[in-house]
């Protein structure tokens, strides 16, 4: 998507000497746009640990370029085998990064090491091109749900409500929900997108209100307690949000207080829709509710927020009573019966097991247990 | 209620001087307990008019005071109607303001000048200690829905989550919601409370984590987004909230997000009382969704967020993208069918026009139009 009107991905190789890789350091934004240069495996997992790239699909792709970084000084067995394994490390609930590690393994291993470098590049591109292709698939299906209510409105914007950040920051290019949104816009589609500040890590005014800023899709930043009121008096037409996990049931765990957007939006008769890239689905597991475990993250991130001083200094300031405690659930489980529906790569479906076996067929037997998604 | 263990009220006049008012400035908390001496009307003015007092019934109180200041150098005619009307346009909505001016107006006028400060502080003392004897008497017709959720589950503490700030610096003591809570918490019943964050203006991690720390009442300060998460995994036994206007047909208007918890109460069967004294009642609406207007505030509000850094510094930073633009609706309205009840001074009722016409029979003609309270 674009910076400005000039076409970004979140991680590329570098067009001038062919191998070096370049990602955005994300913890810097929106305060500034900075270009990291990664030459290094060493600086791709500190990019990754310290969440200078975030994302699961984006992790994937990343970790995928750092081990051919690694190939080029050395592409023995030996190397291929230990720095899949130290990048594997870097992140604990990533399920897209030990994908990405185990396809990159599974083309290299038969390469001779000689030829290992150029394969490894041609594996980590594939990788990366996929999931734009994936995430290009994702909004092209959600697309005509937002052609349909632009249809009933003409001349009036398409009000849109989303939480986090689901854009092409956390992927390479587009995003899952987001994707929707990006490529009605560029569609032509009048379309404003109300951004849930997403509390307490902020994602939403941080990260999504960026990226639609500087794409040019006009947005409108709350407080996530208000999207409810919106709903209430028909601003929102359609709510489209991403998940970090789906089970077999359609039931949705995503950032924490998705659940209570869902409720507002089944309330008010709006469509709620799920996007999710294959990945995400965790056909081994039924009651999202029971049986997805949830990240309980530091207290400091509700008793904290960073931004920026009117000097133009970023810090983190306490909002919370000194001495007061405070708990911090990271996600939220969405039952399926207020899931309007999921938009995947393969088109869309009902939030249920029969509508998921329709476009994935190949998951009538029940697989093993597959781990939770960074986000 | 208590500050480290001394009990306090949020205005008092001073022990030894016998005239001159104290107050909280409220715009340091919480990070510094600053009182201030009051000891001229325009000071008085400044305080409400700079939220260094907030919260309706408090407002009220200082306000009538602030005309006994004022009626100690000049107690004519002319000064009283003069002073009474520049205070009754320090804050545009708070209808208890104008209650208490023209309470203090009703008593004095018919008084000789040279009677009227005994007489004013007299009258101002009355409307305070009201205020003390309606907050007592909601939280002790609060304080059974506790002690039958404590019979229910011996040994373990009372989980109760709140919205916003109810508490004994938005009255004169005690609070309204935090009135049942403190009482049960005084009467020995163990009670936890969940402080919702309240964004975009922090009141909840701000002022009722504060209130409820000084007090000694367990309490954790989490986001907005998370009390749907809570109710679902029973980590919430009772919801408890105040109102900004309670409508005829039981709608209450309360700060933004209140109806996000009470869809996830209805979701999950938890109960959800509202607290308020009859001053909040407009008995001349019955539509809530229709008919109250919902403040919109500075969108800055959305966008920014104050808290003090680690060098002991209180900023306010910017947290949304750079021009990314905000909204920021400060209120919202729950519907009646999501309302367990009301908790008032005269006890419980549904929430509904025969529930409260069986406390407040004086209701059953239609009375005319009431302005928003303060908050």
């Amino acid at each position: 998507m674009n910076i400005d009107g000039v076409p970004h991905r979140s991680v590329w190789v570098d067009a001038e000497d062919g191998w070096s890789v370049h990602i955005f350091d994300q913890t810097r934004l929106p305060w500034a746009v900075e270009i990291l240069r990664l030459t290094h495996e060493d600086e791709v997992a500190h990019a990754i640990r310290s969440m200078q790239v975030r994302g699961a699909p984006l992790i994937g792709a990343v970790a995928a370029y750092g081990l051919a970084l690694a190939l080029r000084r050395d592409a023995s067995d030996a190397a291929l085998e230990s720095v899949a394994a130290m990048l594997g490390e870097t992140r604990p609930t990533a399920i897209n990064l030990r994908w990405a590690l185990a396809r990159m393994l599974e083309a290299l291993r038969p390469v001779a090491p000689a030829a290992r470098v150029a394969a490894a590049y041609a594996a980590a591109d594939a990788i990366a091109e996929d999931d734009v292709a994936t995430c290009r698939a994702i909004g092209q299906h959600g697309l005509p749900l937002i052609q349909a209510i632009a249809a009933r409105k003409p001349g009036k914007p398409v009000n849109i409500l989303t939480h986090c950040n689901t854009g092409w920051i956390a992927t390479v290019d587009y995003g899952t929900a987001l994707s929707v949104i990006y490529q009605a816009h560029d569609a032509g589609i009048p379309v404003h997108v109300w951004v849930d500040e997403t509390r307490p890590r902020n994602q939403g005014s941080n990260l999504t209100a960026w990226e639609l800023g500087k794409h040019g899709v006009p947005h409108t930043v709350i407080a996530d307690n208000a999207g409810g009121h919106l709903m209430q008096h028909g601003e929102v037409d359609i709510v489209l949000v991403g998940t970090d996990r789906v089970t077999r049931n359609g039931d949705v765990a995503n950032k924490i207080g998705t659940y209570l957007k869902a409720l507002a939006a089944h309330d008010n008769k709006v469509p709620f829709w799920v996007a999710l890239p294959h990945s995400t689905l965790d056909m081994s597991v039924r009651d999202g509710l029971r049986e997805i475990p949830i990240e309980e993250r530091a207290a400091e991130e509700v008793l904290t927020v960073t931004g920026r001083t009117e000097a133009g200094e970023v810090v983190t300031v306490r909002t919370a009573a000194p001495g007061s405690p405070g708990a911090n659930p990271a996600f939220d489980v969405t039952p399926a019966r207020l899931v309007t529906g999921l938009i995947t790569e393969r088109g869309r479906c009902e939030a249920s097991e029969a509508g998921l076996l329709r476009l994935y067929p190949e998951f009538v037997a029940e697989p093993e247990f597959v781990e939770e998604a960074a986000n």
